[in-house]
C-alpha cells in the first residue's frame, strides 16, 4: 500500500493541473477536493470527482512499489508546477505523501482513501472525431450561458445526423452550430453535454483523434492517457432549423479580421449597455456606435453586399465572440429583417468542419 | 483655437497611456479625469492633474493648426491604443475631438478648457541621476505602505548625502535603503516623495538621464519629453540608521534566485499567516515551513556561513518581495538576534547603486 514512484516532473504537474481545472470551485468536502494516486506497473494514474464528473489522467512513472492514495488536490498541483527539478520522487512516508527532489522535501498530509466515493468510468464508446476539430466544440461551448438557473442554456446539443456530429449550444440570445465529420460507431447519438467540461476537455486533449462515450445517463470524452466523464444533463433542448434557413435579406462577405477589428475599437463608444451598429452599404460595412457621454465613431471595412440595404445592431460583446470564431477567414453574414429577424454568420468557404454563428440583432 | 494635428499613432497613445497611469483612480469631477491637449508649432502636449500631481508629456506631431482643448483622459487613451492606423488626425470638429485614420473617424466631446485648473510647472532642478538607476529607486518604493492612514509610510525619505543620493522606504515591517551615485546641484536636499508616483515615474522614464526638481512644497521627475511634480508629504521620517549597523551575530552568503526559488516552492506550505524559517546550518541554509493542514516542506539552499547559528521566520511575502530585489545577484544576510533582531540584506559585491532590504523577523 505504499505507494512510491519517481515520475518526470513537467508530466506529473501539467497531469495535476489538468485535474484542477476539471474538478469544480470549492469543496466543503475534503475528500472531493482531493485526489487520488495510484501507482501501478505501468505508471502513476491520477484521479478525482465531484461525485458527477470522474476523471482519470495516466501518466508515465517508474513504479518502485505500488500503492494508492488520497492527496489534498490543489496543494499537490502547486507544489508539482513550483518544483525546478526534472524528476520528482512521490513515496509515503508515515501518515504523509512526501515530494522528494535531491534537495528538498514536501510532505502533504494522507487522507482516508476509504471514505472517497471512487471515480466512475466513462461508458461506453460511441464513436471517434479528429481533435484538430475540437476549437469548434469550444466555440460552440462558449455561446452557451452560466447560469446554472436554466440548464438547458448550460449544454451543448451534440447529435449525429448521417456521418456527421452536430454540436448546438445557445444562450437564448445566440447559438453557435457546428457539423463536423465524425466516424461513428452507434446507430444513434443524441445527448445534452455540460458546456464547461466540453470547454475545458476541448483545451486539453492532445493526440490525433478523440473518442465519445455515451450511455443513457452518463457521457465522456477520452483520448491517449486521459478520460473524463460526467453525467448528462436532462432538458428538452430548443430547435434551432428555423434560425438557419437559406433565404437572407441581405448577404455581406466580409474578412472576419478587418471587421472584429473595426468593432474592437468602435465598441467602446457603445457605451455599458449599448449598441455596435452595422450599416450595409454598396462595397462596405460602417461599423458605428454612439453615447452621448463617451462621443461616436464609425469605421468602413470593404464588403461585397447582395440584396437589401439595411443596418442591425449588436450587443458588442456577442459580435466580437462570434467573429473571433472566425479569425483569419472569409465570412458571409446572412441578415434577416422583422419577424424572422436574425444574423447567421457563416464561412463563405467552409472547410469539413462546418461553424455557423446565429445571433440576434437588437430590436430596431 | 481649433487644434489640428497628425501624430504618429504609437507614440501619442504611449504618452496617453502614461498619463492615465499617472493620473489616481477615479474622480468624480470630470474635468480633473480629463487631459488638456495642446498643439504648438514644436509638436503635441498632453497634460494632466488632480489637482495635487502635475503631469505634461511632448510627442512629435505635425500642427496644421494651434490649439488647446480638454477631452476625457480614458476613452482618449484606450482609442488611441486600439487604433491600427500608422498616422492619427486629431481634428477638433464643432463640439468635438475627431480622431480621424483613412477609413475611420473617432468623436470624443470637448469639455470646458476654462474650467480647468491648470497643470503646475515642476519646481527647480536641484540634481540628476542615471536613468539606469531607477529600478532601484522602483524597489525602495515597492518597500513602503499603502496605507494612507499613516502617509508617512506612504513616502520614499530623499536625501542627499555627499555625492549621493539617499533613499529610504519602509511600512514598518521592512525597509529597503539605496545609495545611488548622484549629480547634485544645490547643497542641500531631505524631501518625502510620494512612493506611487515614484514608481511610476521609475517604469516611465526614458533616456539617459533623469532630472530631479524640489522646492520647499513641491518635487518633481523629469526626462526628455516628460515633467511630473506633485506635493511633498509633510512628516517626520523614522531615523534607519540603528538598523544598519556593521556588526551582526550571523552573516549568510547565498545566491538570491536560488533562495528565492526555494522561499517560492516553500511558501505555500507556510499557510495563510504562517512564517518561512530559514535555519542556517554550516555550509547550507535549510529554507522550511509548515502548516498542519497544508502538510511540511523544506529545501536546502548552498550557502557560506559565518557566526552564530540561529533560524530567523519570516512572513514569506516580504522575505520573497526582498530576494526579488536583487535577482541575478549574490547576497549577505547579516542576521540579529535579541533586542535589536532584524535582518539585513545586501550585495556581497556592490556595484555603484548600493541597495539593503531590512527586514523584521518574527518573534521566535
Amino acid at each position: 500500500m505504499d505507494l512510491d514512484v519517481t515520475a518526470p516532473t513537467r508530466s506529473a504537474a501539467s497531469a495535476a493541473a489538468d485535474l484542477v481545472r476539471l474538478l469544480p470551485g470549492r469543496f466543503l468536502d475534503p475528500v472531493l477536493a482531493a485526489m487520488v494516486l495510484t501507482a501501478t506497473p505501468g505508471g502513476l494514474e491520477l484521479a478525482g470527482t465531484d461525485r458527477e464528473r470522474g476523471i482519470r489522467l495516466s501518466r508515465p512513472a517508474r513504479t518502485h512499489a505500488e500503492g494508492r492514495v488520497l492527496v489534498p488536490a490543489k496543494p499537490l498541483a502547486e507544489t508539482l508546477r513550483n518544483l525546478d527539478a526534472d524528476e520528482v520522487r512521490l513515496v509515503v512516508e508515515g501518515s504523509k505523501l512526501a515530494l522528494r527532489t535531491p534537495n528538498a522535501r514536501f510532505a502533504l498530509p494522507l487522507l482516508d482513501a476509504d471514505a472517497h466515493p471512487g471515480v466512475r468510468e466513462a461508458p461506453p464508446r460511441v464513436g471517434a472525431l479528429d481533435a484538430a476539430l475540437l476549437p469548434r466544440a469550444a466555440v460552440v461551448a462558449s455561446a452557451t450561458s452560466r447560469d446554472d438557473a436554466l440548464p438547458v442554456f448550460t449544454g451543448v446539443h451534440v447529435r449525429q445526423r448521417e456521418d456527421r456530429l452536430v454540436l448546438v449550444g445557445t444562450d437564448r440570445f445566440r447559438m453557435a452550430v457546428a457539423s463536423l465529420p465524425w466516424r461513428a460507431e452507434v446507430a444513434d447519438l443524441d445527448v445534452l453535454v455540460p458546456a464547461s467540461i466540453l470547454a475545458e476537455v476541448s483545451r486539453q486533449a492532445s493526440g490525433d483523434e478523440v473518442v465519445l462515450h455515451a450511455d443513457a445517463d452518463r457521457v465522456g470524452v477520452s483520448w491517449p492517457g486521459a478520460e473524463v466523464s460526467t453525467t448528462l444533463l436532462d432538458a428538452p433542448f430548443p430547435d434551432e432549423s428555423r434560425h438557419l434557413l437559406p433565404d437572407a435579406d441581405c448577404a455581406v462577405e466580409v474578412d472576419a479580421d478587418a471587421l472584429a477589428g473595426a468593432v474592437r475599437r468602435v465598441s467602446p463608444y457603445a457605451g455599458a449597455h449599448g449598441s455596435v451598429l452595422l450599416d450595409v452599404d454598396d462595397s462596405e460595412v460602417r461599423v458605428r456606435a454612439a453615447d452621448s457621454r463617451f462621443g461616436d465613431a464609425q469605421e468602413s471595412v470593404k464588403a461585397t453586399v447582395r440584396g437589401d440595404r439595411f443596418g442591425p445592431a449588436y450587443q458588442p460583446r456577442y459580435l466580437a465572440d462570434a467573429l473571433a470564431a472566425f479569425a483569419g477567414r472569409t465570412v458571409r453574414l446572412d441578415l434577416r429583417a422583422g419577424q424572422r429577424r436574425s444574423s447567421v454568420i457563416s464561412e463563405v468557404e467552409p472547410g469539413p468542419a462546418e461553424l455557423r454563428y446565429v445571433l440576434m440583432p437588437k430590436r430596431g
